[in-house]
């Protein structure tokens, strides 16, 4: 029955990474530079494949994976903040710029998407004043239009999906999540969070780097009374995640004396001394994680109609996510799929979805449900490719 | 002995790479268009430290490790090609601007480095006629400069390196230099070639990427000659680097009879439909191998100086490296190290080498060995500076 | 009396303007895209001097006389208009980037004050929207800011002023303004006017170019309804000023079978097809007349302290318009002014007042009034400067 | 007979300019950075056109008359110099891309244009090292194409030249000459010359700003000396050309004490501090004369096919300077020329030639014979057209 599909499934031989002596995992906040262009190529793909349907009823070949942000220059001080140099977003990428005797405005499209994405990410940056953006997008090479016409794997590629999350993962995950939702409205802080999270054995460290907002931080007492506050809060948060000992450190490079602080007039580096670029943060899991197996691919921009780095790299994580859902004897899913050139999207090479049962072994029916939940996933790759579309799926 | 450096020495409990049943392997070769980027920005950052030490016998802080390629326009046929619009190379990045009062030419410096990398690396682009670049580097925030003065670790982030190659990264490497340097001097071939290896058990295949110089292939018949040889010659070399079987591709999306042809007039598909950027391909192995761990850092362009991502990473494929080479019971190492944010680089929070011996186990003596070699690696991280100044290391 | 300020005064031997048998007089309307690119270096002048002022307390050296429009792309139709691709505005030009140990915020002040421009210009254009706005600004040479400091003039250059208009200046001139001010209020018009006025004898020829706005224009007989009604409207204004037979033709490159129609998205030509730069439109009088002496330097853009080419320019002007409304007797005056390097302003080389009596001669009195004008506008430089600075003088 | 050209012959009763009590003539050298976008906007014309002929055997609509040069920056001292900031040069204006199916490189031969051009003008610049080129020229609005294929005149527009040269204008364009090709073989002095000529009455001042080659000037002694000998070299040769008056000042800003002296790395001010434009520096007769009346069109750039700020300005020269050079009777001779929209280019709604006869008048015979001359140059437009492709005319 899933012959077609060449589906396996297995059970994990490797230790769980949560049972590994040292783990590393870290998040890219909403508001860190390379976020900002993981999250602008995508809300370009987005906006150009909704104009398409809507005039043309279809969507065409495009990959809006790259997006350079070139940082700005602003002098601030406690108390007042001034924009000198703007920050550039350079959009590059690849799209259809015709069709059907039509131009279509790919440059318009791109250029305010990502004036969206920066209007809706971040509170402190005005993406007008604060942000030049230009677009360079061109068209793709005729070769490769002509491969995506017929809707085939476009590449040998793979993609891989695993849940759930471990501890580490989970607390760096949720607690960047907190600061980006809930401290945010606490405290005068701004959006671009990193917090990074290293495990040795049972004690875990969080080193968190969180700016805050110049205008309203008015002298080092302030700052160092916010600082603690987010500290304490982001203890409390993490602590109530894991049974294991949290440390957290909030902006170690400070030097509050030295006037080494980290002050902001926008609430992201990018507006001083950070550059980003697409594919640069978080994996499509929400966080980088480098002792599991992933995917470099950039899954942000590229077209969900073909791009198997994409496409493949959210299914597995979809379908990982069900298992583990649907079937409590199952502990952890990692899936894997491989594309097969000049097939179908829907005829892997294989996909493999490799299991950590709660007790050791996995019964005949449970691996046959599996098999059937990774069947259907690939049977309906329409549903997401809509679900990208509609934003519900966020690929960083 | 090793406290001060927390070496941890163990032995791999997990399957060996070889041994699994799928695995992945991808190269971009040096014409690739986000190869071209990291080349790029190392030797951006290369130019910018020799520049810096010879003018005030010091390194500065940088981070060149963000450039853009946005893709020109070419019209190629049999026989012919134009450039219509060229290349463009946007390079961004931080540097130091001034020193003791006087001016450093980071963006002379940055763009005669793009344009000698391009020109040593691609034999049919004219570095000046097909491509325009621009620097918008700036200068760094000021917190950072801080920070790195005193030369400890300016993240709590990490390095991995494992040594050898498996068999498949093996194959895959190896071809894709073989093309690079042999091949590109009997065919008419350009640089940017991708190999992509997929195994399953023990069947390999590889997927070759190779765009030939419009100028030189007269006609379809040409073509196809030229693309056969290659394969031939790509089919012989891997076929002797394995015992597993060897399937090699061509050109796969390749349609002649529709004018569907890897045709390109500069031998890169940088001058058509395909950006490139820095940290999107190979890893400091050569290769992108998914299954292993594998830092995201991107570690070209980086700073020798202080960057964690990018010196933990060499130095622990150079340790790996050394490690296999003098102890003939190793047959594999992976070496990671773990910075301990604000403490000098040469003191880690952990250095771990985890190892597969060729019959199961070590002898107390081989693991005292690794660990001094782990210490001496870590202690004359000097050395590696060095060699990574003198491009003897390539990140990518 | 006037030694020190090199005053002379005479009688024009030339005969009038108004008499030779051939004239030609252009005006760019507010919306063309040479009109566009001398607003916005006026503004960036003016909002630069501001901030300067409301900081230091002083203004500073600069220079803002290039910028450089690039057209954009659109598609348009009778009843839709579409963007394709942004228009650019490059701004270059020279300024003071830090006083007393703070930065200014140049690149700032001068996007904004481009954007405000477009924004208070243009009824169609988005500035946002439409239009991608860079600041390739730099700073000064220092040799040249230093003979700033000392305000004399800094150069041997000339200022040259007329008053009052021709009558074909001033059908040319307020025709401009009428369509506008007005008709653009009762017609779907775009601000890009251009009104050509050739003379030949006694007949007059009015070419004026109109943008129509595509959205609100929904097929040919609209479209030549609207440019009848415009063409009429412009007939009867123009008819009242002169006594001189008009003709009026609009957009005369019109072939309305062909489809080849004047229609815009925004407005103005800048949207497709017409770039634009500083200095290539109207003169400090609002027209642009040949047979005119005139001055070839943009005063837009330049720095109201020193630079000669903007000051005596506009100073000639309003010291023509003074004499002219003082004296009943004259008719027409002529003034150029010719600074003297190294000299204060108010010190020139020569002060020359050419006078048109209405009767043939003048009196000792009124060349003594008129040498009192001059002297004391010269006198007042400060008060032109201020004016400039309230942008009560357009100087285009 | 010369009914169809509306040929008008007179005679001047304007005071001739030489007799005019001031005067002021200026000419900025081919190094002076408006100059060089003149001549950049020229070449890509030239260029361009070139490839057309070429390739389709026709020539193409285009405009390329906007240029801009972003000064760049340089640190310079007594025998040193660094480029920190390259020159940028903005390439804008619109051009034909395709025709007959077939994209024409009109990037790639604008910026190579520009680059010959830069070389070929300036030798201590290096335009690969020094520049950096872009260009963002587009296509022109459809509806001018259109009235381009018909190669009527685009405008009511008109073009003037005179013939010859005053003595001030003889005397500022011949010197500005002799230094940009004599003066810069004997001593170390860059192109971006500027002479600026005042003379009232009969006292004739100089005042030149010539930079100095920094690497080849050692010290403020040898500064001195260079800049003496540069001066007495200019005022022998200027005071050879004149019985009037002559005095030559050189760098009259300088204050070598204070350390302000006019030293470059590339011998013009475009490396710091002087950005550049086309259209605001010398008018087709190679000086500005503001007391003359002059097109205020920028010619370098425009297509010699069908633009009449272009072939009149430089039609009206030719005759003039033919008239002269044929009658020895005429002392002086200016054409203007002025464009019927819609009509052939030969059939100009007027060609009129002003002349100022050695002895008072001229014979009816002579009339007739200038009469003829502008009939025959009008009616040749073609080989004028041949001799700007060729650039044997110089429009700036």
């Amino acid at each position: 029955m899933f012959k077609q599909r060449n589906i396996v499934v297995s059970t994990a031989s490797a230790q769980h990474v949560d049972e590994q002596p040292v783990e590393i995992v870290e998040r890219k906040g909403i508001g860190h530079p390379d976020s900002l262009c993981d999250g602008i190529a995508e809300r370009i793909s987005v906006e150009y494949s909704r104009w398409c349907r809507e005039h043309f009823g279809t969507l065409l070949h495009h990959n809006f994976d790259k997006v350079q942000l070139v940082a700005g220059e602003t002098e601030v001080g406690y108390g007042y903040g001034e924009l000198i140099q703007p920050i550039r977003i350079q959009i590059a990428g690849r799209g259809t710029p015709t069709y059907q005797g039509r131009q279509i405005p790919m440059h318009t499209i791109a250029i305010e998407a990502a004036r969206a994405h920066l209007r809706e990410s971040l509170r402190y940056l005005d993406p007008v004043r604060h942000v030049v953006i230009d677009s360079y997008a061109g068209k793709g090479a005729s070769e490769l239009a002509h491969a995506v016409d017929k809707v085939t794997a476009n590449d040998t590629s793979f993609g891989v999906g695993h849940w759930p999350h471990s501890n580490l993962e989970h607390i760096v995950y949720q607690s960047a999540r907190h600061i980006n939702t809930e401290l945010l409205q606490q405290l005068p802080l701004g959006e671009d969070v990193k917090v990074m999270g290293a495990r040795i054995e049972d004690v875990i460290t969080l080193t968190v780097c969180l700016p805050l907002i110049a205008t309203e931080v008015h002298d080092q007492a302030e700052y160092l009374e916010v600082r603690a506050a987010a500290r304490e809060a982001i203890q409390r948060f993490a602590g109530g995640l894991t049974k294991r000992a949290v440390q957290v450190d909030v902006n170690t490079a400070d030097d509050p004396e030295a006037g080494a602080v980290y002050l902001t007039l926008t609430g992201t580096s990018a507006e001083m001394g950070d550059d980003g670029s697409v594919g640069r943060g978080n994996r499509v899991t929400g966080v980088i994680a480098p002792f599991r197996a992933a995917s470099l691919e950039a899954a942000a921009g590229k077209n969900p109609i073909s791009h198997v780095g994409k496409l493949y790299n959210l299914l597995a994580l979809e379908a990982a996510r069900e298992i583990v859902t649907v079937l409590p004897e199952v502990r952890a899913a990692t899936v894997y799929i491989l594309s097969q050139i000049g097939k179908p999207l829907d005829e892997p090479l294989v996909a493999h979805a490799q299991l950590a049962p709660q007790n050791g072994t996995l019964t005949r029916g449970a691996e046959q449900q599996i098999a059937e939940i990774l069947d259907a996933q690939l049977a309906d790759i329409t549903t997401l490719r809509e679900r990208i579309l509609r934003m519900e799926l966020c690929p960083f």
